[in-house]
């Protein structure tokens, strides 16, 4: 029999951050389709729409008006999933039924006033504004003392269930730390104690070496498909210095963490020439006021489609059930991503 | 300030079944909602489809030719994720670049030779049939010394990502057992060497005393919300009696489950009016040799549907970062299901 050859061979990848198993089967990427196609999304939107809740001057369901903001924007969310004042208090039968009460805080930050834009069609100063918004939202956040994790993230298309095209991104923070984090931590705080390095520090030594995963660098980044990749095109996006938040980034780190960004979300659109549909999210220390040195700063993108504009992966029956799976490889995925240019398609039409 | 409440306040409930948290948020189910509404599933199908790779005596991709069946029908997946013959090997590169070879068979299930039907429009002897198939395969794949966990499951519905609507699951048999039943796992074995009793008898007891989550019952199988459900109708089938897998039902224990899926089914097309889209799967213990007192065979249906036909709930930005988040509570979803008929929607039009 042949060599085991990851290219070609099924097999389970170890997600070294969050401590699980990811199967890959790479065989099987050229197998028919026939599922459902989504509609590819109408891209033409308005400047400003004046039925929109997240536009300059418009008001919002709780009656508030919308500053005429010509940058960012933020406020707390008139719908959030968390509220600051919740009475303590909770239920524990036995272990089986078992509730707490949870508090929290959920904030909108707009990226622009133009309802029209995404990420990767505003500049690098701009974007730079929205690093410098979750900068402060993180330090305030965080110094709360009700506050122990402060999850930044944006939906981005309707594919990813966002119910306003508008720019904007959430925060949800709150009280205790979720289970992603929470596993992450685990995993880093294990490492560094045997190491004295962080995880992603030495994990990402090994991908510069290896360059085969790296989709782009810049000074103070590194954006790359991570070997346990579970979303077809995801990447994780690390700082080249191990940092335990945000806030201690320096200006130019700042400056090349917008540069990633924009450059990153460029090579998505330009896959497949449509505005590409994500969530992402920012993973940090917990703000429980302890050091955290294990906790290294990155961002994780997770991108549904597979391999059209329409065509996207379904995490259902095994992945719900078993684990999460994948077709094709990691390396293919960087490899496409890395083929691309980083001027917008719809700059280029 | 008032006492906590888990109608009104933001909680997190335990999953004690699996160990992790889910953060329930029931204030927020009254929030406006303008998100992407995707198209019913159109639900004129013909008894025989020409085209379909699935129905009686059709050919597949790989040229064989489907025999002329006339209740159940399995064969293996000509497209599986997971090959039987696969060189055994890996690499680890200091824990943080790690994959193994995985092995495995992936099976194609026809629930009948009918296309145009789903479970629920099948009858209970019929839906009985696909019992003892699921039967026969946990026994042949679960008796190979290269299958450590058989992992049965539906995916229904294009929303779910079905490439073909003809009425059908799926087997994935692996080497080792994946996360979502190993967890499972870990939980259960920690309540079984403290209690001396399984998870789930322990905790069905809980839920028949209460009955606040319970949506169906018949002499040998429950149907309940979770208290843990991350799932707007998420529902977990569990058998009175604590067996480790399917194979040690009775006869009439599997009649039993044959008649609670098709209430099920039935009460789950009839709340929106449509083919309810959804995931199942069983959830048993592993095939590898031991004994595993601490299984207790159940189903778990994951349905993507939230508050209509078209719209649904999400699992992205915070979900996939942080936790899984719902806003109806599960006594809502228990209520709901409970108070619908068992004649099909279509049967009374
Ligand atoms: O095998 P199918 O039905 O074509 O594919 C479907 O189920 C599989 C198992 O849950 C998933 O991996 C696929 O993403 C999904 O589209
Ligand atoms: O708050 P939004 O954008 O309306 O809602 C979206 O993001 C939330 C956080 O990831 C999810 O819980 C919702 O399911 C999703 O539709």
């Amino acid at each position: 029999m042949a060599s085991f050859d990851s290219t070609e061979h099924p097999h389970r990848r170890f997600n070294a951050l969050a401590g699980e198993w990811v199967l890959v089967s790479p065989h099987r990427s050229k197998r028919p389709w026939q599922g459902q196609q989504e509609k590819p999304q109408v891209e033409q939107r308005p400047v400003y729409d004046p039925t929109c809740y997240l536009c300059p001057g418009n008001s919002r369901v709780g009656g508030e008006v919308n500053p005429q903001y010509e940058s960012t924007f933020v406020f707390d969310n008139d719908f959030g999933a968390l509220q600051a004042d919740v009475p303590t208090g909770g239920l524990n039968e036995g272990g089986l039924l078992r509730a707490e009460a949870e508090s929290g805080i959920c904030r909108v930050i707009c990226f622009s006033p133009r309802h029209d834009l995404t990420l990767p069609e505003m500049s690098v100063p701009a974007i730079r504004q929205v690093v410098d918004l979750w900068v402060n939202e993180f330090q305030t956040l965080g110094a709360r003392p009700d506050i122990n994790y402060v999850q930044i993230f944006e939906n981005k298309g309707t594919m990813m269930g966002s119910s306003n095209l508008h720019p904007h991104g959430q925060i949800w923070a709150q009280r205790t730390v979720p289970g992603e984090p929470a596993k992450e931590g685990v995993q880093q705080l294990a490492y560094f104690q045997e190491h004295g390095r962080t995880l992603l520090a030495d994990y990402l030594a090994l991908e510069l070496e290896k360059k085969q995963r790296v989709v782009l660098e810049n000074e103070h980044f590194v954006v790359l498909v991570p070997f346990w990749a579970v979303w077809p095109f995801e990447t994780l996006v690390v700082s080249r210095r191990p940092v335990q938040d945000i806030t201690q980034l320096t200006p130019e780190e700042r400056d090349a963490l917008a540069d990633a960004l924009r450059r990153l979300t460029i090579r998505y659109d330009n896959l497949f020439n449509i505005s590409f549909p994500y969530s992402f999210g920012l993973h940090q220390r917990p703000t429980d006021g302890q050091e955290h040195p294990e906790w290294h700063l990155h961002m994780h993108f997770y991108p549904p489609l597979l391999r059209s504009a329409t065509v996207r992966k379904f995490m259902v029956g095994y992945e719900l059930l078993g684990d999460p799976q994948r077709d094709i490889t990691p390396e293919f995925s960087a490899d496409k991503l890395r083929g691309l240019a980083e001027v917008h398609y719809k700059e280029t039409e």
